[in-house]
């Protein structure tokens, strides 16, 4: 899961994990960059992203949050890890072209679990709180 | 939101919401369907949903759950609502080519607020365990 | 962890825990009897139990869950397990006197991890609706 | 819902809810105290409060998260509110004799709804992070 540098646009300086078909190509990109020791995360709210009520899909929040947690936990993970729980609470709504961005901490990084909490924002108003549970995965033996 | 019937392919006599721009043209499309009383939603997992671990990406799974929230609390919904939280936990993996199903039950629908819970499968075993809590709007006055 | 059958009273048939001391000598005692190959878990709501509004306080309740949480994992723990994640929504108010019963179901025993849901009611209604995930630990070297 | 001074002891210059026969009475007594501006819970950990692991029960530390919750949101409940979900994860383990505390801040206060989040610690170490979704009730009409 190497990240890839984003060399234009908006998010030049960013980063992103290519080969992630669902969060990179179809729902995202998203990006995330270290800033002052923090994991920050971003994308740009498009129209692609909307539900019927014309805000952003709450499921399109909650792909976002998920990449977020992986970014967040960045340096806890050393070589794979899954989510195995997942919660949050839809703030307000958030809308076309307004900047998302989320920000967390890692509560807890033991031997195999890691705990993570963060909060999203849309143009810098709280719209989603969210924490995952991470299970971290042994390499296969030999590797 | 009204729901447009499939009619042909995989999934015909199967029923969309077009006017989805997330979950419709950019995560999906899901289908839902009324099977003796209950409404179960269903989609096929492709290359589009995969991460990283070549599996289905957990918010690809929770952007699906968040639609068959809406199926499963179709007969309860009068005018408009929204997620306002949701939890999920991840049992197991699902892969390319899959058939994903949601199922679940209305636990209560009260003058402001539906409980939902519900489970997904992957070709028949469970990969999410969900539940959503959801808040009715009123429709504008003078409408 | 070994269970006492109770052998007077409303409960008598149903086994505790005796050496928790908050689950049972605190908030509880709780109760959990196997019906029919499912683990079913009761206490009588007393007035030790309310809120400042008269009805059960939402943190018994979620005791209670976490009671029944290990009751239905009972087949599924060898040794020694925590939660490490629980979710609950409060249905409708539970009140003095009724009584309280939670059933529910394993939906994944893996290696390490085990996930439970279940569904709490009051005189029948359902009243909590709960998830939980739990963390098998392993018994220390040598013992 | 009249708080109570608490006039001598270890929380001397605390408050706490003395008509709540679960959280004062039998699981508590639990205190907060307005600090700077923020609302801050604790208790002391006690052996009445130990599950069979001789650590503290998981329910004793979310009857507390909920108690919390309540003094997190004090300035935004006008007249009664109740938790309609809940969700946690257990960080780590708390021991008798710990001082238990727990921080958190309002993220919406809403016309019906308030989102609250927070983290608990035992002598200072992170053992549980909560999230609440608490629904505002109105006073009957005529009072």
């Amino acid at each position: 899961m190497k990240p890839v540098l984003q060399t234009e646009g908006e998010f030049e300086g960013w980063y992103y994990w290519p080969t992630e078909d669902f969060e990179f190509g179809t729902a995202g990109p998203f990006y995330y960059q270290k800033q002052g020791g923090e994991y920050v995360s971003r994308f740009r709210a498009a129209k692609k992203h909307l539900n019927g009520g014309r805000t952003v899909h709450g499921g399109c929040l909650m792909t976002f949050a998920d990449f977020a947690l992986f970014a967040i936990a960045h340096d806890d993970i050393d070589y794979y890890a899954v989510t195995v729980a997942f919660t949050s609470e839809f703030l307000s709504a958030a809308r076309e072209g307004q900047l998302m961005e989320a920000r967390g901490e890692v509560l807890k990084a033991g031997g195999s679990m890691i705990f993570v909490r963060g909060l999203m924002t849309a143009d810098g108003t709280p719209c989603l709180n969210f924490s995952g549970t991470i299970k971290k995965l042994k390499p296969p033996k030999g590797s």
